[in-house]
């Protein structure tokens, strides 16, 4: 994967969807806002943090709120203008919709949980996680809406440097919709998904610095088993959104994405993959649009039938304990490599949200080695060496 | 804590004792190295790696061998001429035979599984894993000598830049134990101890820039449920050790070690502390090697009365997710933050004996929050709000 220039702040895997929330909003109150954080406004019961801890963290304040809003966009934005902002926004919420209720339906008992909020200057979020359901363990559903102020480093001039006048702050805006799914049976693989899209105004002091936009996203299936045509269905969807806008998107996203969850430590991948971009704006604005829509409402298609086959498929405690070493994996590639997560827990944001897309329980064994040849051995090589399934 | 200057270099909490090590020893072979990697020469079943993502990692070459040697000096340092490295290796070995009967002994069932290996320029270690006794969950106690070159810009020249020259390549020793210990029951604390000794050579091709040498370590305790009078027991036999040497050493690394375990996302520390300090060297050296020895030998009296004390407990499953919520936490210290783990990770290491410091299950619940009152409530406060024990 070619480093994006903006690695540092562009988000990834982890639900938490936007690093970029922790710059400075305009209305950002920094002073003071312990009390509120993370949660009192609603419960009493977090023991009092002292404030001199509080200073070392650096977080948007965020206020719950009990209803969510028909938008997170400031008025100014106006909100059905038709903008890419306006449009994206409609197509996330729409989708934590449709795939929240495709959940719940396969699960038949377990329901989201609604947790949302607002933030001062603009912007706001709805997280869903349903726990402990009789199919999933945990699923986490999220939509964030962010506006901001990134640093002038981070502002990406591809065209310009036209003036020797040093740029300021950059107000940005960015949306997205980010999810992972843990089923309970161990032949149900764990499924990850993030589309997002990212504005910047021109900066007002570097005349002829442009307007930026990009998107990004994906989706990775992450098995413990190997059920071969689980994986080619898969990753047969995703192929099939990308061919609808460009052929070279599958073979050149699904490489980014068996290069970017890549736990170097391990020499392993974190599951089998499936389609990863970033960054991505050298296309039709109205195009990436559509793209991004299109991977997004593939999330159902290529995931429920394979859940819907393997839920019920009886196991023993060793495949339990397997599928409870691969979340170890996951975990260690999201707290140690994911851009989203890492940037997030250093610079503060929501944490629940964040780590929302830990699995809800994992195991670590000492030198475990599958046996040569054994279902486990398989996935493991799988993981290692990336495969072409279609 | 004030950051020491070997920051990227000091090892900390992590079985992986010695970041050092991942740099290049004089007769580290770099070419190659994955056939062996990590465990060929024992075992034939890890999947293939591919030779193009071996150059990503940049690991020390290690052997597994069959029976752990007497030395794991150089010969030309010799094996016992009374140098503080010679002894310092005696008494890891000594304190992790110790420590590891004495687990036995309260564990009942378990034995610990013994791994060893050397490096070809000099070193190795020896891995002690406990899993799945009647008592504790997963027990490591590892033991590391690394004979390595750092790169001159981490050389701590505190006395001299007496030259105009740019020193080179700075050899290195380093020896020290390291240990995690997660008992079953959740009214039985886990407990983490680490004690290390550093040496630099002096720079040839820097006259004057001194040799160095330091000591580093500390003993921490993480409790799921606080039993005062465990706490106090175990903070009394920290401080007693300390008073033997300096009546200012437990005061400045008990607070030392509230600072080092933060979980700065959670405003959280990982446990209820005890000692921690780093580069130490501004005393006596034959006083701090005693003082090291001092604290390693302490680690049995201030620990197995608690372990022997709640072993049995009876407990609930809500005690145990309770528990497994902790570990989770202690996770995320160790794979966010831990100095020694993080760098460990990055630049390559035996990673089973890095990673073995992870607990062997662990569980993360969306958004949870004890009861004000409770007594996981009082946990999570006097984590966040450090006390004073004694």
């Amino acid at each position: 994967m070619p480093p994006p220039p903006t690695a540092a702040l562009s988000s990834s895997s982890s639900l938490f969807l936007f690093p970029l929330s922790s710059y400075s909003s305009p209305k950002k109150t920094q002073l003071g806002f312990c009390p509120s954080f993370p949660f009192t406004k609603l419960t009493n019961f977090t023991p009092t943090r002292r404030l001199m801890t509080c200073s070392a963290v650096s977080i948007e304040k965020e206020t719950l709120i009990s209803h969510r809003p028909h938008s997170f966009l400031r008025e100014t934005d106006g909100l059905d203008d038709g903008s890419v902002r306006s449009r994206f926004q409609r197509m996330i919420m729409e989708v934590q919709d449709s795939v929240c209720g495709a959940l719940e339906a396969v699960d038949g008992a377990g329901k989201f949980k609604e947790d949302a909020w607002t933030r001062p200057g603009g912007g706001g979020g709805i997280s869903r996680v349903l726990q402990d359901g009789d199919v999933f363990e945990k699923a986490g559903v999220n939509i964030s809406v962010v506006y901001g102020v990134m640093p002038p480093e981070a502002y990406r001039a591809s065209k310009a440097n036209v003036t020797d006048q040093k740029p300021g702050p950059v107000p940005f805006f960015a949306a997205g919709i980010s999810s992972v799914l843990h089923p309970k049976n161990p032949f149900a693989p764990t499924l990850h998904f993030n589309y997002r899209y990212f504005e910047t105004d021109a900066p007002k002091d570097a005349p002829g610095a442009p307007r930026q936009w990009w998107f990004g996203g994906g989706t990775d299936l992450t098995p413990s088993y190997i059920f071969e045509e689980d994986v080619k269905h898969f990753h047969s969807i995703q192929k099939k959104a990308c061919d609808k806008f460009d052929p070279s998107f599958y073979p050149r996203f699904k490489k980014w994405c068996d290069d970017y969850f890549y736990i170097k430590h391990r020499d392993e991948r974190r599951g089998l993959g499936g389609i990863f971009f970033d960054d991505l704006n050298d296309y039709d604005q109205e195009m990436l649009l559509s793209f991004a829509t299109e991977c997004a409402n593939s999330v159902v298609p290529a995931y429920v039938p394979i859940v819907e086959k393997r839920k019920n498929t009886p196991f023993t405690e060793s495949h339990k304990a397997w599928q409870q070493l691969r979340r170890g994996r996951y975990i260690e590639f999201n707290l140690v490599y994911d851009r989203g997560t890492t940037f997030g827990l250093k610079t503060g944001g929501r944490i629940e949200s964040i780590l929302v897309s830990l699995p809800l329980t994992a195991r670590w064994e000492y030198d475990h080695k599958p046996e040569e040849g054994s279902e486990e051995w398989k996935l493991l090589d799988a993981c290692m060496n990336p495969k072409e399934w279609i």
